[in-house]
């Protein structure tokens, strides 16, 4: 398996190195203010600290690392940086076909689009919705989910108990919230079928939980839904656009922020390098990839928590963190983009949002480019749904998304310009999308072992954010968490 | 990582093979009826078909494609063969510390007993029981809870219920089971709260669930409960002694059967050969291991499905099969053994068996050899409490179950001769035992992949099994079910 070991290659040099990054990619490395540290293929490999994945968490560790002086490499499976944050094109331009949306809180990713000098484009919201729930259409106001007054009543009073609830969730320890086991041990679905009768607000409550989570309601802990509230700070938050964790959307795209970093750690990022094994001993570690072998004194793993148990470990994991990572499985996602000349919503004063219960996808927004065309909508096919329409060909998919674009926004949706669509979980090095569900009773069984670091090797990843856990924003924060411990874990030498 | 091939090793030998064998293998290999087809190390690295994995499902794939006069090649990644089937030694007898019982319809696994001479032990139950349940201590007669004659009536009437459903389950297919979405959408735990309030039916029904599935009934669909069940012929079938699942011990070590079939593969058997990777193309298979490469028609993966994913598939599982292993986590059981000089419990009435809703072990039976003396008793720490004991230090554990069994059965428990126990979470190769669990949704979501092929790789081990799946005898069919699988595909050429 380590046919392709480019320290024994004379062959591979930087310019091999540049064409691996991702179409996103400028031209030319900037060199990062530890170039002189890193570690180039054809070099001894030997590092500091070795880091794999290059997705946000990876690269935020990484930066940092090298920011304090130590000698790093990050190991990629892919040929591209970025994990689940990732562009194409669509209609000659750049699209996100990962993650997308950052809100004011998300403090960490703000600071890098700031520090990068991208710039923030607010979430289109002018005009009315489009809702299909429960038999009845409707076209609320921005921010709106086209209640009558009753339901909005129910639906208010619902929410005000779950933020009572979130309020009172430990971000640090959520299996030690008051009455978690007895949280934990019922789903979503049932909370929600004990606490309102309403149709109305079960069916948005649904989509809703499918749209944030990419998973059903009854598949989720119900203190594991209380966690990740808070972790977005709340379940308005996590909904809203303006203000709300879909303010924003990145102009350059979410996925350049990874691509700037990705320059900085240079040629110290090793793309299309999947790490098989991580061996440790009393003085440290050897990381065992597909182009070579490196030695170092830590890692850290920072891919998706159910696919850092496809590595082998020696000596292996101990058992809770192993049963940790089988029971937090991936959510699914299929992340449709679909083009027209123009965005002819707009003109009938829709603004392009538009939600439903009826399949393909649950939500669409209005992602039209800052000048004002083409006209981009974006859609999620999520959950169970995902499942079906997982690993079947594109044209299948476009063809149902525009029949259920046509019946939201009329003939004028018939006849897209473009299409693309991202199939995360058919995605090798992601198997799912956007992050990972707890079913009933995983917290408070697996749940506390989730940033214990296994002797020498430090977790990082989304999942195991307190902030912002399954989003961008909880991947650096997660990043940087890891680096601070292998930091602190120096120190004594 | 494949410094180790044995086709290149001139060192590597039959007498090499031998040694691997488990403790319970006998001195020599019983030349397989096939032998003349064997790949054995040294020979060219090629076969018919590659099966992976030595446990019960793996052997009988291995030994029903020899007697078709296949060439097969068995894989396993341990230094002994049975998979979750293992056997240890107490006090001088061989024990089974995996898979123990059978039961009168597990026809699979009898016809192998038989086959191979070996000897049927009924479960030991003459005399009481004792029960510490829910804050009661009672001491019933066999096949009873030592329920009030009220608790009683409401426990059958419960029964009938789900033997009512149960009925319904169609084996190859739960997910068109009537009602199945609904069914999948509630946890266990759901309906048992929905059909009674018997606080003492609830405990025993709790306390039967963690031993019956080392999982906690809210964390299981109740879809998957009754498929289980039907799988298992019914609820009475699963949890009874005489006539039930747990009918009969095998006098010899059920391991012992696993070493049998073992013997009949002979050198076609490799162990301590983990499977790195598995890839296809048009023509054939090659399965990468730490022992060399294989190249084959044809592939069988018979290792618990949630370890499946974590070997290498090129081309790539498709994602509903990926999914699908995410979302079945393994059980979490340690199986304890405890040896006294005699079985003291039965010059007091009683017959060894007790239940417990109190920590550590859930359920404990007599399993004292045939010939009287020492007296064995074993007990299951399962399901989350599993998760508690797992990788600590066995002492930690042999103290906790002693004390239990002092409260259980007096100051004659406080002193064993002999303790041994296995913590299955803590393997490597099991990461978790007896079998997996899915929770709500799953198997309406992705249940239908289970047994589809990918390509020219072929899926076997207990968890795919219509039959008695969980247990030895749905390992055996399964892989009978795969072996026939193959035979089936080879026909055209």
């Amino acid at each position: 398996m380590t046919k392709d070991n480019p320290a024994s290659n004379p062959k591979f040099n930087r310019r091999d190195a540049l064409k691996y990054l991702s179409v996103g990619a400028t031209a030319a490395f900037t060199p990062g203010l530890a170039s002189g540290e890193s570690v180039a293929p054809g070099d001894a490999q030997r590092a500091d600290v070795i880091v794999i994945g290059a997705g946000f968490a990876g690269l935020a560790a990484a930066r940092n690392l090298m920011r304090a002086g130590k000698k790093v490499v990050v190991l990629e499976a892919r040929d591209r940086v970025g994990g689940r944050i990732k562009s194409a094109t669509l209609a000659g331009h750049k699209i996100d076909v990962g993650g997308m949306w950052v809100g004011p809180t998300q403090t960490r990713a703000l600071a890098l689009i700031k520090e990068f000098g991208l710039h923030l484009v607010p979430q289109y919201e002018d005009g009315k919705a489009v809702s299909q729930m429960n038999g009845k259409r409707t076209n609320p106001d921005r921010e709106n989910m086209g209640f009558d007054p009753q339901t909005q009543a129910e639906y208010d009073r619902l929410i005000k108990e779950l933020n009572k609830l979130t309020d009172q969730v430990p971000l640090d320890a959520p299996w030690n919230m008051p009455r978690a086991e007895e949280l934990d041990a019922i789903t979503l679905e049932d909370w929600l079928r004990a606490n309102t009768t309403n149709e109305d607000v079960l069916a948005v409550m649904r989509m809703l939980t499918r749209a944030d989570f990419t998973a059903d309601p009854f598949q989720m802990s119900f203190l594991f839904f209380l966690f990740y509230l808070k972790s977005g700070d709340n379940y308005d938050t996590l909904n809203a656009f303006e203000n709300g964790a879909q303010a924003f959307l990145v102009k350059e795209t979410f996925h350049q922020v990874t691509v700037r970093l990705a320059e900085e750690i240079g040629n110290s990022l090793i793309l299309e390098a999947p790490v098989r094994k991580v061996a440790q001993d009393a003085q440290g570690v050897t990381v065992s990839s597909e182009k070579g072998e490196w030695r170092g004194d830590f890692a850290i793993v920072s891919v998706p928590l159910p696919l850092s148990v496809r590595i082998q470990y020696s000596p292996p994991l101990p058992p809770e963190r192993d049963l940790l990572a089988q029971h937090m499985p991936m959510g699914s996602v299929i992340k449709c983009w679909v083009a027209y000349e123009k965005p002819f919503w707009r003109s009938k004063g829709l603004n392009g949002l538009a939600w439903s219960d009826v399949p393909p996808c649950d939500a669409y927004s209005d992602a039209t480019p800052p000048e004002g065309s083409p006209g981009f909508l974006v859609g999620f096919i999520d959950s169970h749904i995902a499942v079906k329409w997982t690993g079947r060909p594109m044209e299948e998919r476009k063809k149902a998304v525009v029949d259920q674009l046509v019946a939201f926004f009329g003939p004028d949706a018939a006849h897209p310009i473009d299409y693309e669509d991202q199939d995360w979980p058919a995605d090798p090095w992601s198997r799912g999308c956007y992050s990972v569900t707890m079913g009933p009773g995983i917290m408070t069984t697996f749940g506390k072992s989730i940033r214990q670091p296994h002797g020498r090797i430090h977790w990082a990843g989304t999942e195991t954010s307190e902030k912002w856990m399954g989003y961008a924003d909880g991947a650096i924060r997660s990043g940087e968490r890891a680096a601070q411990e292998v930091l602190a874990a120096c120190k004594p030498k």
